[in-house]
């Protein structure tokens, strides 16, 4: 090992107390919140601290607060490309507040069972799920340990787990208003509507709007897809294209994966033009629909505001886990881009 | 709180002892491998502890040990669908192990400091960087605690940081074979070759490539890109196609998202087809390489082998942290889509 090296392992309180010439106890104080102890002592424990390199050893702290710094991501696979643009913002948020997050993978069953239980006896401050198929077995584990959850785009199904969701409602209306100003006719809508919280609320906002607006329309055509992947939006045109008839005009699609999908597979097997001959509009705004090949029209969620409401409600509970559940709702926005074509006028 | 809750709130080894019958010593015995405990009395044990929800206090047995379960691993934004594609093997291959992954972002400056001295405090028990600039000073102040660090898609710059990177040489010579193959004339290159260790590599081994095989042809050209991402892509394709001489037909790019900026502008502002007038070979294979509108032919990385190497490294050194530098090179492969089209005959 080299002087330098030897310098840089690690650093005990009692080298610092010594080196500052306090007691081992002073020490502690100085690096303790709220506890006592003279300003300029403090300072030259400080100074001696940043000498020698000297860390608090959180997890000493810990075992006294019974709490780490550590947070729980839980996300179901990292395909989506959704849920992957909000893990730099909840790391962001997080790290504001002190905290560091934890990846887990609920789609990886290995991982997430051991990580349960490693994530318990390190005596997690808290957990955030993202949207998705995490299963809510595991929140309730979490919950039953008084350890706060937070979740981001699911139904409010536990008491005591806060959720925090985009305007599910607002995004439908915004969707079904551009389709009738752009000249739809026959409207669509893919996605999970059956079986998906986003799924359901973004179709019944759409269904519901396309109702209440001037102008007569048929019934509203609902396809119905397994997941909300690209795959899923292949399969869609399939279904609502490959008919000689009574072809719809305007799509909704419930995200932007399925629209991606959607597109690729009218354009390519059923010769169709984007927005010539179809109107799609999809929802997330993932990088993708920025692509030259797409230019994707959709419904933008704020990740930036997802990710510090959920973060903002988390460390919320941490301070009082009795506070009664929490459902915070946060804006979403039109990009208009090229899949509807330009307003007329 | 109700009944149930309590039952569930941290139970302590004494309350485990209690209920098992047992010394406190006996319980933690029980949960430390290697420690003498009777086979009749561990199972005692664990029934009881299994029955009150308890959890060995892994901040505690740190403490002792002077390691976590933690691992580091830090990412240059999640922009990019490569390093976002190896976080889930990283994750799993890690769980595996017994860590798990704490997610830092080298782009967020403000988590990374504060990260540091956190997981520093925590006796993180390593750290995989993935490519990309997670600037080598972070990796340092890693190696000066003794803290193992294992690199992804890297130079080997540090001594005791063990590098496992793709084979860019054989990607490289792939991607010249099979230009030449589908009758490339005017070979173009399009990446970071000057500034980036991956972009280097593969540029130089496809000129060399092209250099050896039978056939006369110019000079490679070489488009220096600032970055690897899709808008690098679209200025390249400026740079090789606004003019009415010498467009090149045969274009390796160093990664997907670079291919798939320069396929987008070729068609959309060049009106150039794809693979009749431009045959595109990308390096990686996201998931975009898919995609009904780039089916692209690409040299795909092995993930899960590059996550297992690095993980395998990094734990043999946790072992052994005066181990000298290891260098693993993990095979790629040639994927055949369509954008060099089908090989004749």
């Amino acid at each position: 090992m080299t002087d330098k090296e030897k310098e840089k392992s690690w650093a005990t309180a009692s080298d610092v107390a010594r080196l500052a010439g306090v007691s081992r106890s002073a020490v502690s104080r100085a690096f303790t919140p709220g506890a006592s102890v003279s300003g300029k002592t403090r300072e030259r424990i400080m100074r001696a601290a940043e000498q020698l390199g000297y860390q608090v050893d959180y997890n000493a702290r810990n075992m006294i607060q019974g709490r780490s710094s550590f947070v729980g991501v839980i996300t179901s696979g990292l395909e989506n490309p959704f849920r992957v643009k909000l893990l730099s913002p909840i790391a962001h948020y997080l790290g504001e507040q002190g905290f560091l997050p934890i990846l887990m993978d609920a789609d990886d069953a290995d991982q997430i069972a051991h990580s349960l239980q490693i994530l318990l006896s390190y005596r997690i401050a808290g957990v955030i799920m993202t949207s998705g198929t995490p299963p809510l077995a595991l929140a309730r584990e979490y919950v039953a340990r008084r350890v706060p959850v937070a979740m981001l785009n699911r139904a409010a199904e536990i008491e005591g787990v806060d959720v925090v969701n985009s305007d599910n409602e607002t995004g439908g209306r915004l969707a079904a208003q551009r389709l009738v100003q752009a000249g739809g006719k026959r409207f669509a809508f893919i996605g999970p509507h059956l079986s998906n919280f986003n799924g359901k609320a973004r179709c019944e906002a759409f269904v519901q709007t396309l109702r209440t607006l001037p102008g007569r329309r048929g019934e509203v055509e609902l396809c119905n897809t397994s997941t909300d992947s690209y795959e899923s939006g292949q399969q869609a045109a399939k279904a609502l294209l490959d008919r000689s008839r009574g072809v719809p005009d305007a799509i909704f699609c419930a995200t932007d994966m399925i629209a991606l999908g959607f597109i690729d597979a009218a354009r390519q097997r059923f010769g169709k033009r984007v927005p010539e001959d179809l109107l799609v509009i999809g929802f997330d705004d993932i990088p993708h629909a920025r692509m030259g090949s797409y230019r994707l029209t959709t419904i933008a969620q704020n990740v930036d505001e997802l990710a510090r409401e959920a973060v903002d409600v988390l460390v919320d509970r941490m301070t009082d886990f009795t506070l009664p559940t929490r459902i915070r709702v946060v804006g979403v926005s039109l990009v208009e881009r090229d899949s509807v074509g330009l307003i007329p006028g």
